[in-house]
């Protein structure tokens, strides 16, 4: 492609760890990105909430502005990079973009899972492109593959290690035997989690990219008010030592499936847990920080995307690209796909959602106890794949591990065991994942 | 998006394992479609060679023919898939479908590697859009990625298991220790690998792969001409032992690099053989038949994507994936990202290429030799990283890693080792890829 036509007007808002990148890269690749798009692409603003903060790039004189509302209003931006991140004022001013005109790029997780269908909408009335490829796992290119290139495909099933943190607190935790507390203060130290880290280790993080990708997996306007979530932070180094036991791993995954009901209608279930996976399992060889999204479809079978899942500069990458389709399709005058929402599936409740379960069981250790737990599993509709019994000194310890069973069947059977007189503890309970019914 | 506006016409040529999955889903599918594209999806004639063949999917009445020229000249035809394969008479329809007014998707990389200007040309001229994202790695979205998702930013280097047969192979000599001779066979069994194995284990098959990537990496025309291809015939049992001794897997990797000269300028490297690996690396653990493509770029760091490479409905779904984009494009009137060559780079001979080296060499075990040895690594400028010694009755083995040299500097070396009295025979000479230097 050749370079012509005027140059594309491009607004940065937000200068912190991936506006700085995007502005660095707005500048190196100048001559890159003129060739790919077809037209010069020029910075004519950048905001932030302070002036005189150091920063982690030079902006060009004069470009930094306090009034981010007035720079999106211009009239004559032709993009708008949204890095600031939260709920406002990024949406009034995505809205603002829109309505005056220009295509946006977003890297907000937190407020698409939010209120994603707001934006569509203004992105669907505006005739703009809304592009938001850099909110789920950083630098890894999946929401264009689910929405471009699974196109004709039907995805069934969505696992994703999807924040970085809690990957790596729990990699810690599988290769040294560390507990939480210790994993979670060493990734503090190395600047892998925050000093708060609740976003991330509660699991609100994944959460958002959780309904993200269930979204656009599934053509369904999935929030993240419909998305169950439970973090890491219950999670014992006796429970990862059970999963090495297994051959398993545990793992925080995002989970996004589509299940077909008694009715024969299919439905979504959208939560967020830590799982344990086969080792076999390619996610789980997601190392450190590393995220990784694998993906079940009809067709194309089994896929896996892998790669930094955060990171000024990674995240950067993604937003630039983005970037990159939002300029030519201006160029051209068109949109890209928008928000695909006609199959508009029911989100069931956790209580509906299907999965394997890993129980272990501190029991007395005398005959027949086994009888009564597996009666106890039988009662609720939990069929038990596996039992192995271990003796200890008066006590013994019953893991059974269940063939595929509903949340509230599961719950239902817990809370029977609890109430059991031969049963001291209900020790651990986890969901297993990833691996053939 | 509403589904309105007239049928989209579709065409296919070819029903084989492909093209019958391709027709199935059209068909399954057609629904979702219509609703992802925004139009219905006609499927309105299937050519093929044998009209009576049995076939892997029904295909409606009337709609097959041998006449696959008179189909794609019809002038009211929107999108016609190729897959054929081969160069002709595909070129011709391809060629003749643009001329006609309809865009293609093709999964042919044969075509595309020995002449995609040719085509991309004529696409252009047309103003239509030419997809084939099957073309390479089947299933697995990684076109589409490097072209727009890493657009606006800078690829460095893209190392790719994307031919099944020579993985499957390798995976067995490395699981069970069995020579190239019976892991083939085990293949050819299995259905792995074609009675006639060629094109895979000499890798034409990943070589043609090697330039349709690093044409898009690289934004410069690379032909399967311009690439070095090496086999797995000569990989022996010993090489696979030395590799595990070392940490290490074997893997025949297509690899795709761009180098900086000594003038400042980037050149491209593009090169099909076996490599060893660390087993650390995210290639190391793909196991069996399936791909995997490990790209690394200056600003999203490394990525890989993972998943079947062939087989008729993984790359049907590659194919629909295109077809949707490229249908939405006719609806528009638009074309997506063609062909982009304008960094136009020199494509170095292999002798230039530069890596580490695996040489294996049996000596005469008496004083001195392993400095011989070292002084001809020496004067032929390739440094060596690590040496192991390994006696045995009167000779010894040595065993050399290198740090990165040319692919002249070692094949010098190699000649000049073979010539010296105390070396017995260089017994296995193998590339050393995927780690930090
Ligand atoms: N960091 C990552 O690795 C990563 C990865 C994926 C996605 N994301 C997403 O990317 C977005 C940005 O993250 P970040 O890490 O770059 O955040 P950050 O480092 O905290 O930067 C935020 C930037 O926004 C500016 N800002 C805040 N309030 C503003 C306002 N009212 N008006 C104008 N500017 C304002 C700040 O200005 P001052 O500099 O003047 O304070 C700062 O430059 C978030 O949505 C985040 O979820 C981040
Ligand atoms: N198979 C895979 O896993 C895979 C993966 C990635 C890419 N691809 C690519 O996909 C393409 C198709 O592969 P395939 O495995 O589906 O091949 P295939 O099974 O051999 O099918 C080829 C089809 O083309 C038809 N055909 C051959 N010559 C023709 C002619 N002159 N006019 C009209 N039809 C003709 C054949 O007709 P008849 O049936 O009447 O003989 C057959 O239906 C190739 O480019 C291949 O490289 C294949």
């Amino acid at each position: 492609m050749t370079e012509s036509g005027k140059p594309l007007k491009v607004a940065v808002l937000g200068c912190g760890s991936v506006g700085s990148q995007v502005v660095r890269l707005l500048q190196e690749q100048a001559t890159d990105l003129a060739a790919r798009v077809g037209s010069p692409v020029e910075l004519v603003g950048v905001a932030v909430r302070r002036l005189d903060a150091a920063r982690e790039v030079e902006v060009p004189e004069g470009l930094l502005t306090t009034d981010a509302e007035g720079l999106v209003s211009r009239g004559d931006i032709d993009v708008v990079v949204e890095v600031i991140g939260g709920i406002e004022p990024a949406r009034s001013l995505i809205l603002s973009a829109l309505e005056h005109g220009a295509s946006v790029v977003s890297a907000n997780k937190a407020l698409l899972a939010e209120d994603g269908p707001t934006l569509f909408e203004a992105a669907e009335k505006a005739g703009r492109d809304l592009y938001y490829e850099a909110a789920v796992a950083g630098a890894i290119p999946i929401l264009r593959p689910l929405r471009e290139s699974l196109a004709g495909d039907k995805v069934t099933r969505v696992l994703g290690i999807v924040n970085g943190t809690t990957n790596f607190i729990l990699d810690k935790m599988d290769t040294s035997g560390a507990g939480f507390a210790d994993a979670l203060e060493e990734a503090q130290a190395l600047g892998y989690a925050e000093a708060d880290p609740t976003a991330d280790v509660e699991g609100f993080d994944a959460a958002a990219k959780a309904a993200i990708l269930a979204s656009l997996a599934f053509h369904t306007r999935v929030t993240d008010a419909d998305v169950y979530r439970e973090g890491i932070a219950e999670v014992s180094a006796t429970d990862v030592a059970s999963a090495r036991e297994m051959n398993c791993v545990v793992k925080l995954l995002a989970i996004c499936e589509l299940r077909e009901q008694p009715d024969g209608e299919e439905a979504v279930s959208v939560r967020v847990h830590p799982a344990m996976i086969p080792r076999s399992h390619p996610l789980a060889s997601v190392r450190e920080a590393y995220n990784a999204v694998f993906v079940e479809s009809e067709a194309a079978g089994q896929l896996m995307f892998y790669g930094p899942g955060a990171g000024g500069s990674p995240t950067a990458s993604a937003v630039l690209g983005d970037l990159v389709t939002v300029a030519r399709n201006r160029r051209n005058d068109v949109r890209g796909p928008g928000e695909s929402s006609y199959a508009d599936r029911a989100v069931l409740p956790m209580g509906e959602a299907r999965t394997r379960y890993h129980v272990a069981i501190d029991v007395d250790d005398r005959a027949g106890v086994l009888a009564t737990v597996a009666t106890a599993f039988a009662e609720h509709g939990v069929s038990i794949r596996t039992v192995r019994q271990e003796g200890r000194d008066d006590d013994a310890q019953l893991v059974v591990v269940s063939h595929e069973a509903t949340d509230a069947q599961l719950s239902a059977t817990v809370a029977h065991l609890q109430g059991m007189d031969s049963v001291r503890e209900v020790s651990s309970v986890m969901r297993v994942e990833g691996g053939a019914e």
